[in-house]
C-alpha cells in the first residue's frame, strides 16, 4: 500500500460532483482495484454556496482554481472547467510544469494544445490522460492507446455527439423536422441555449481530432478537419433514405488514404442494420478498423455526469496504478504534424436531392451532368406533383470523388429548371 | 529507450504464427507506442518442420516449450498452447515461479487455475495477462480492469463462443437445422471435429467464469456456473421467438443478484433490433453494466488468429509499458471466494414450447400449470394441424423464477396429452 493518491478538483457541475460522488461512493472498489486509496483534499468552482448533489465541506475550497496546481497535497488535478483556452489552458499547462498529473474531460483543450500539453507532460514524468473527453463513459482511447495498441489503424468512425443523435432519432421516430426537435432537446436540457457548436459539427470535430492523434500518432489538427453539420437535414430526407434502405447519422471520421489523413464530420447514410445506425439517442458509439483485429465496435453512453466521471476516475485509477502511457500513443516528440488528403480526393457515394420544374428534359439534363463527371448513378427515385410543378428527385451513386461530385452539383445547381440547390448527404457503407 | 522486451513464443497455431506476423511486420509500431523494442528470440512447437505462413529461422526452436521459461533470454513467455493441465500448466507456473511475465490466451487454464497463478505472479512482481482468453480481439478484460474500473458492475453478457453463434446465424438466415449448418462448419473449419465443447457451452462458460472475476473480484469459478448448450435449439424455435420479436442466442451472463453471484451459460431470446441481436456470424461481442457508466457494448471479431493475436500483442506491449494490473483486478489475495446464488433463484421470462395432443382440455390443464407455479402468460402462440392431431403451443411468460418454471415444466410434462417434454428458452430482455 502507498501513499494515497491525492487529488484536486477544479469545475462542479455535473462532471464534477459525479466524480466526488464515485471517488466518496467506491470508495473500498478503488482501493481494491488500483492498490492505493485515492483521496480528495482540495475543490474549485466558481460559487462556492451553490446547491450540490455532494457533500463537499470536507475539502478546502479554493475560489481561485489555479492554487489547486501549487498545493502541496494535491498530487492529480482534475480539469473540468472546460474551454480551449483561458483558466482552464493555463491551469492543465501550470499543473503539468509544476510536476502534477491532470485528468480532463476538456476536448477543446485537448484538441487544440494536446500535443504542447503532453509533451510538458512528458518532461514532468507526469500521466496526461483524457478519456472523458471523448465519448463520455466509452473507454476508446484506451482501446487505441493499448487494447488495440499492435494494430495498424485505417479508420475510426465515431457517433460523437450525443445532441446530433438524439435530434436525428427524434426526426424520423417522431416525423418532425430539426427544428421542433431541438426546441424540445434544450427544454429537457440535451441541448444547449445556443446549440450552433454541437448541431453545427464542432463539437464532434474535436472529438474526431483526438481520436485522429491517438489512431495515427498524430498530433491533433482541426485546421485539416472538414465540417458539416446537421442543419440542412430534413423529415424528407430520411424519408427518402429510409426508402433506399438507410438512416441518417452525423459521423465523424477519419481514415488513412493514399494522400494522407482524411478528417471529415458531416452527416451520412448508414445502412439500416448496421451497427451504426442501432445506436439511438444520446447514445455515443466508435467503430475502429485495425490491421489485425478487424472492425471493433462499441457503444455506450457518450455524454452525461456520472458517465463521463466514469471515465475521468478511471484516468485517476491509471495514475494510482502507475499507468503512464503516452497521452496521444507514442512518445509527444514523435508526434508528426498530420498529412492532410484533401477533402477533394474522398472516395464516397452520395445521396443527392434536388428540387426542379416538372418539364421535360429536365432529368436528362440531370443524369447528363452526373454522367459528364463521371459519376454513375445506382438508385433513383421521383416524387412528381402535378406535371409543369415542382417534383423532387433523389439519386444515390456507386463510389465517386467529391471532387467529381462538386463538380456535378455545381452544374446541376445552374440548369434553369432547377428550384433549390441540390442537397448531398454521404453515404457511409 | 530501455533494453529489448524478450519474448519466447510456446505454440505456433494460427495465433502463435500471426503473434510473430505482428511483431514483425509492426515493428516500429510497437516501439513507437511502448518506447521499447520487441524481440522474439525462441520459439516452441510441437513440429518443427511443419509449414507456416511466417519465417522463424531467426529464432532459436526449443522442442521442450519448457525450455522457454528457464531462458536467460526471455522476458515473456506467451502460452499459447492449449488445456486446462499438463504442459501448459506447467509451463505458466514454472514461467512466474523464475520471475517470468506470462502472456496466454489459455481460457481453460485461467479458468481453472487463475487465482494461483495470480498469486504467484504478483509475489513475483510479474505480469500475467490473458486479454485473448475471452472474445479475440475485443478488448474486454482490459476494459473491466481498467477503462470501467471506476464501476460497481451488477451483469455482464456476452456472445463469448463464435462456433455456436455462427450456427445460429446460419440457422435462421439459411432455414437449417442444426446438424445441417454444424456439419458445413466443420467442412469450412469454423467448427472443431468434435464440437461438443462449442456447442455444449463449455468454452464459453470457462470465457464467463473469467469475466465474472474481473466484474467482481472473485476467483473465476466453473463449478458454479450453469451451463447449456445450443443443442436442442431447432429452426421452429427461431420461427416462433421471431413471430414474438425475438432472435436466439447463445449467452453467458453473469449478475450479482441478492443471494450472490449467478452465472449460466445457455441460449437467450434476445429482442430483435437490440444490440446482442445484431451479433451475426462468427462476431463475439460483450455488454457491460457499470453503476455509473450505466451500459457499454463492444462486438468484434470474438476469435480467429490475427483478432486473438492482436489481444496477445497487446498485452505484450502493456507488459513493455511496465503496465503492472492486477490479473483479475484486485490483488490475488483479495480475490475473494464466488458466492455463487443458485440457478432457482434467477427471474426471468420464458419462452415454452409444447408439444401435445389437439384435444379439448389440453390448453386449460397447461395453463393451470402455470397459474399454480404463479407464472403469468404473456404471449401464447398455437399451430395446430387437424383435429387430434399433435398440436404446438408456445407460450413467453412474463418474469418469474427458475424454481417456479422448473416446476410448472415438470408438471406440465406429466399430463398425459403432452407428446414431448417441453422445451424452454430463457428471454432475456
Amino acid at each position: 500500500m502507498t501513499h494515497p493518491l491525492r487529488i484536486g478538483i477544479a469545475g462542479l457541475g455535473t462532471v464534477g460532483t459525479s466524480v466526488v460522488a464515485i471517488i466518496e461512493g467506491q470508495r473500498a472498489l478503488l482501493r481494491a482495484r488500483t492498490g492505493s486509496d485515492i483521496e480528495i483534499t482540495a475543490v474549485s468552482a466558481r460559487d462556492k454556496n451553490k446547491e450540490r448533489s455532494v457533500e463537499l465541506g470536507a475539502y478546502r475550497f479554493e475560489s481561485d482554481p489555479m492554487a489547486l496546481v501549487s498545493a502541496s497535497d494535491v498530487d492529480v488535478v482534475v480539469e473540468l472547467i472546460g474551454g480551449a483556452e483561458g483558466v482552464a489552458h493555463e491551469l492543465v499547462k501550470t499543473a503539468l510544469k509544476n510536476g502534477k498529473h491532470v485528468v480532463t474531460a476538456n476536448k477543446a483543450l485537448i484538441a487544440a494544445h494536446g500535443a504542447s500539453l503532453a509533451a510538458e507532460a512528458e518532461r514532468k514524468n507526469c500521466a496526461l490522460f483524457f478519456e472523458a473527453a471523448v465519448a463520455g463513459g466509452i473507454p476508446i482511447l484506451k482501446a487505441l492507446r493499448e487494447g488495440l495498441a499492435a494494430n495498424a489503424i485505417s479508420r475510426v468512425i465515431g457517433i460523437l455527439n450525443g445532441t446530433c443523435n438524439y435530434i436525428l432519432t427524434h426526426m424520423w421516430e417522431g416525423k418532425r423536422e430539426l427544428a421542433d426537435v431541438l426546441a424540445e432537446a434544450q427544454a429537457l436540457g440535451y441541448a444547449e441555449a445556443d446549440p450552433s457548436f454541437d448541431v453545427g459539427g464542432m463539437d464532434a470535430a474535436h472529438k474526431l481530432a483526438i481520436l485522429t492523434a491517438l489512431a495515427y500518432g498524430a498530433a491533433p489538427d482541426l485546421k485539416h478537419l472538414h465540417v458539416e453539420g446537421i442543419e440542412g437535414v430534413s423529415f424528407r430526407d430520411m424519408q427518402f433514405a429510409d426508402q433506399l434502405g438507410y438512416t441518417i447519422r452525423l459521423l465523424g471520421i477519419t481514415s488513412r488514404t493514399e494522400q494522407g489523413i482524411l478528417q471529415r464530420v458531416h452527416p451520412c447514410l448508414v445502412a439500416k442494420g448496421s451497427s451504426l445506425a442501432s445506436v439511438r439517442g444520446v447514445l455515443g458509439a466508435v467503430q475502429v478498423q485495425g490491421d489485425s483485429v478487424g472492425t471493433v465496435f462499441m457503444q455506450g453512453a457518450g455524454a452525461g455526469g456520472a458517465p463521463t466521471a466514469s471515465s475521468v476516475v478511471a484516468d485517476v485509477m491509471d495514475i494510482a496504478r502507475s499507468n503512464r502511457s503516452y497521452a496521444f500513443g507514442i512518445a509527444a516528440d514523435k508526434l508528426a504534424a498530420l498529412k492532410p488528403a484533401p477533402m477533394a480526393s474522398l472516395a464516397s457515394a452520395y445521396y443527392v436531392r434536388i428540387g426542379a420544374v416538372d418539364k421535360p428534359g429536365v432529368l436528362a439534363d440531370i443524369t447528363a451532368s452526373f454522367r459528364d463527371s463521371g459519376i454513375s448513378v445506382k438508385s433513383f427515385i421521383q416524387h412528381g406533383q402535378a406535371a409543369g410543378e415542382k417534383v423532387t428527385i433523389v439519386i444515390a451513386t456507386h463510389t465517386t470523388t467529391e471532387a467529381d461530385m462538386q463538380r456535378a452539383l455545381a452544374t446541376i445547381a445552374k440548369q434553369p429548371s432547377i428550384l433549390e440547390a441540390p442537397f448531398s448527404i454521404r453515404i457511409e457503407e
